[in-house]
């Protein structure tokens, strides 16, 4: 039984339909980059014209909004989740010429995976040979950022940020926003491949882009770019399947996860990671530790260097763009947490807290850094310095446990990048929010800018069954601070595993709290979409008003729940209010009259007249009259 | 048809047993002040002991909660809508000796409805008889406070703000919690019944409190006191029926809704409100232009100060506790709208712009300002000056017509307080998130630190489906800044009218967003819910972490989905990771081990030991073992 289930999954897995169409109103298009082979995806939504008062309609341009979908909404791609996706990196990573294909894996977890003939039928079949740094060569971003070199994705990603403006159609959409306060980042109006790679060298910006995942469209994550999200799956000891996180992830990036963590801890992991990463068009990260502790049979105590570094290059070969590693849990922060409300709540942190405890020595992850950035500078994984001493309450924000770790967090990162290996950090957790900005201003003086990724924080701890908004309004303010990315919290966070809703839920929130905060960065462009959507309201265009959402169906649903008809979504009014009190539509007759007035010169001057008087008179003016 | 329907309600209307039963774990209990009817309702949570590792317990206080619901939650109080609720205030009202009843009311509409023997079955049964300050007093909780006159109302609100903590208890409660950032407000740590009346008397605080809503639970709207929320209800032209409002209102009040608005615009608006008010235990506000705009069939222009004045003496005997009045939009600020994105999109300010601009005249709401204060002070009906001109997208954000009016509101707020009308101001609105403190900053300062009421504000625009939750960051944020009361916004915000559920996440998508402004301001024992629910989270009591959770119902639910069966609520683990991976029962096990390490001194010690060679030798120690 459990076998025939298995077979049916090699040979017949598909992604939903629901998974695979294009968004309403939307295509997808390709920006062509300096050489035919950087063909930077987009969404754009086409906009219907604005009926004038005289009958003659005005055109609308087009809105292109940043899409992490990658091929799976463009109809001329045909999907085949069996063979994974088209590896767009891979000629700009051959060409390199500082790579080479191992005849074999290198982990031997991986070997005995492979020589497994019980798994044959769980396994991916079309997993592409390994690749790794030739002897003595780097291979990160960061390094080549280094060398000067402007690499393929460094560009694709300028194009991308861009959203495939011109520098003059920047110009002029910035002259429509509200210029914004952005504690003391610098973003350019325009985004240059140039500043890419300086922002990369600098290490105030990552690009995560395993050599082994050539799939991924090149994307970033830094102070300077607009802020990423985050989208956790996995499959635990308790519930769902292969499938399922397949279907979760593609699901994931429809609505606009930047990259996804697959968090998975149950049986299969390997063979679940193979068919996420060949099928992701995102960077994947993952926290290696919870794969080790596994092979382990969940007892720290057993964990050892050997097993964790075979871990580590097994994920690497697979294509994991990013680790989580909880190098900075120190054997003397431990009891540091002793007196909390809720200790440790990070279970990468509380593993390797025991395993200190239990060794009464330093957590080997931070003794083996160096051994650590050797393979991660092999493979460009970046690193995801993990805050395994985060906060799980309110009550426990920036306490000395957490901020002692993070100064760790600091001097790793000086460490790695000694190696040229990106890096970024993780923050909390749960802060109430007068105290977020003092981890954003913390992380960036330790950590020496690096990128900052954030778990929410929530801003209290009452809320569950709601954390998805408790901590999106944490993410919100700490992306406005300068926090590059924000891993998203579902409605079941605290209480149990999301299923698709939640993970949309989880991601629509951030989605907002992500454009929320480059709204008052003041990113460039950020400001174009909702222009777009507020004129489109403001003129009854319900249908643009619909696909220029971030959840086209839900919108279209929740008004065709008050008013079905087809007719409605042509109507000069609003569902809420009917025709008699619509404010917009007394509004528009206000802007008519007052035009009207304008050209009937005499009304106009009287209006004007009566305005001055009041600038002189004041109230008492009307008080008289 | 339509009758026997009619006929059925007043007969047999009742209100869903969902909304009456007691919250899950909780009891109603009334705490007693200086006198005997003065009974505070409260909801107390019980929670289960702890259980220690030697196998005994260790109790738990149990935790008490605001509470909004009213007699609705409190088994020994047998509800009849169609009697409307206890009037606890009618002694206090009666006794103060200045208010008289009146024969017949006083607004020919009224009396023009009470004659119509067609609504005869849609009318409520038991309305009270109207009372009106006798000629020349002043019944305003303003009057009393700066009369030095502590009323029996500020004695409860003092009460109900300190959660029935004794100050001893507080100044406990507090050495648990995080000192906050409060902007310049100055919160003591005890409430006493004279700073609730020198709050109001100094017109930082409202207590919305009509003679002729006398079942009203006393509350207070200040920046000193618990950031409260509104809940909006109301038919429209469109759907919904006076049963189904009513059940909204107790439904708004079951999730916190500390006031509830009707803004009812479609057929019997009148008989709607006697229901509303009657059953209501919160202020209920109101924007009577609405029903002035129906009494003219719709067209602005051909509103009148003489129809105004009837509709606000109407609901003034009927018992509405505060009326939003857009008397702030003159004549001289409309062209100021004309090249916004979004018009006007206030529904009272698009009726008042028009009225302006068809008559060329200023606003009759402005120029009869004073004689509203009249109307006002004879009933204590509170202002809530609303904000005509508020910004309908991020776009116009706090451009020169908002902050315009604003400073028009804060001239009316002078005038108000000549008159002991107690006033609170209404603030917008699409605010991307670097503005909004701009917004409280303007108020305190133009407003005089009148209280702020704000909705949202949505910090972006791109939202439809979840602007609940993008205005709720924003609510959050200007809670924290200083604003008194939130304005909830539900998913179906510019879709369409929220249904039962859309009303319930709305108010606790606000309520997690007052919360987390009061965490953020240091309220004085706002994290004892939190502190409470974190260590039952930690020590795996489910139970009590459902039952001290803003919505427990979905809490529970959630859990169950992933683990259903009953066992799994004293599961020492979480349903996201399983057994093997709980960090909390890792962190656990570190706290227990750290416990035995501290007992067995020799291996304390030794880690002591090593924790200082640390300090000395830093990172180099580990990295040569």
């Amino acid at each position: 039984m459990a076998e025939s289930l298995v077979r049916k999954l090699s040979e017949t897995a598909t992604v939903d339909k629901l998974s695979t169409e294009p968004l309403p109103g939307s295509r997808k298009i390709y920006i062509q980059g300096s050489r035919e082979d950087i063909q930077v995806a987009m969404r754009e939504v086409s906009i219907t014209p604005t009926q004038l008062q005289d009958g003659t309609k005005e055109e609308n341009a087009p809105i292109r909004i940043y899409d992490t979908s990658g091929p799976y909404t463009d109809p001329a791609v045909n999907i085949d989740v069996r063979k994974g996706l088209h590896p767009l990196r891979e000629q700009w990573i051959a060409e390199r010429g500082d790579t080479e294909f191992l005849d074999a894996y290198t982990s031997e977890y991986t070997n005995l995976r492979d020589r497994n003939v019980a798994l044959e039928n769980l396994r991916f079949e079309h997993n592409l040979k390994p690749r790794k740094a030739q002897a003595g060569k780097n291979v990160t971003q960061l390094h080549y950022a280094r060398q000067g070199i402007i690499t393929p994705e460094m560009e694709y990603i300028a194009i991308r940020e861009n959203l495939a403006l011109s520098e003059a159609e920047m110009v002029d959409a910035m002259r429509y926003q509200h210029p914004g306060q952005s504690f003391g980042a610098s973003t350019p109006a325009y985004i240059t491949p140039e500043f890419v790679r300086s922002e990369v060298a600098a290490g105030r910006a990552v690009i995560p882009s395993n050599i082994n995942h050539p799939e991924i469209e090149p994307m970033i994550i830094g102070r300077h770019f607009h802020v990423k999200i985050n989208a956790n799956i996995g499959n635990s000891a308790i519930t769902s399947s292969i499938e399922e996180e397949v279907e979760k992830l593609v699901w994931s990036t429809r609505w606009g996860g930047d990259t996804v963590m697959d968090l998975s801890t149950g049986n299969n992991i390997h063979e679940t990671r193979e068919w996420i990463v060949r099928n992701s068009p995102v960077p994947i990260g993952t926290v290696p530790i919870y794969q080790a502790l596994e092979k382990v049979n969940g007892v720290a105590e057993d964990l050892s260097w050997e097993i964790y570094r075979d871990t580590l290059i097994e994920q690497a070969e697979q294509g994991v763009d990013y680790f989580t590693i909880h190098a900075g849990v120190l054997l003397r922060y431990v009891p540091m947490t002793a007196k909390r409300v809720t200790g440790i709540v990070s279970r990468g942190g509380s593993i390797m807290a025991k395993w200190c405890l239990a060794h009464h020595k330093e957590n080997f992850l931070y003794t083996h850094f160096e051994d650590i950035c050797d393979i991660m500078k092999a493979y460009d994984v970046t690193f995801s310095l993990g805050d395994g001493l985060r906060p799980g309450c309110v009550a426990d924000a920036n306490d000395e446990a957490q901020f002692a770790e993070l100064r760790t967090l600091g001097e790793l990162t000086t460490i790695a990048w000694k190696h040229d290996v990106q890096v970024f950090i993780e923050g909390p957790g749960h802060v109430p929010m007068h105290m977020i900005k003092e981890n954003m201003d913390e992380q960036l003086e330790h950590c020496h800018e690096a990128p900052f990724y954030m778990l929410g924080p929530l801003v209290t701890d009452i809320s569950p069954g709601y954390d998805h908004f408790s901590s999106g309004i944490g993410a919100a303010m700490i992306g406005w601070y300068g926090c590059a990315m924000l891993c998203y919290v579902t409605p079941k966070e605290h209480l149990g595993l999301p299923n698709r809703d939640d993970v949309k839920q989880g991601i629509i929130t951030y989605k907002i709290a992500a454009h929320a905060a480059d709204l008052a960065k003041g990113h460039p462009g950020s400001q174009i979409r909702d222009n777009a959507l507020s004129k489109a309201r403001f003129e009854f265009r319900w249908e643009d008003q619909f696909n220029l959402s971030l959840d086209p169906d839900t919108a279209r649903d929740f008004h065709d729940e008050t008013l079905p008809k087809n007719a409605a979504k042509v109507a000069h009014f609003c569902s809420m209010c009917g025709p008699k009190f619509c404010s917009m539509k007394i509004s528009q007759e206000v802007r008519d009259y007052a035009a009207q007035k304008e050209m009937d010169g005499v009304a106009q001057e009287g209006m004007e007249e009566m305005s001055d008087k009041f600038k002189e008179q004041g109230s008492a003016l009307y008080y008289e009259m």
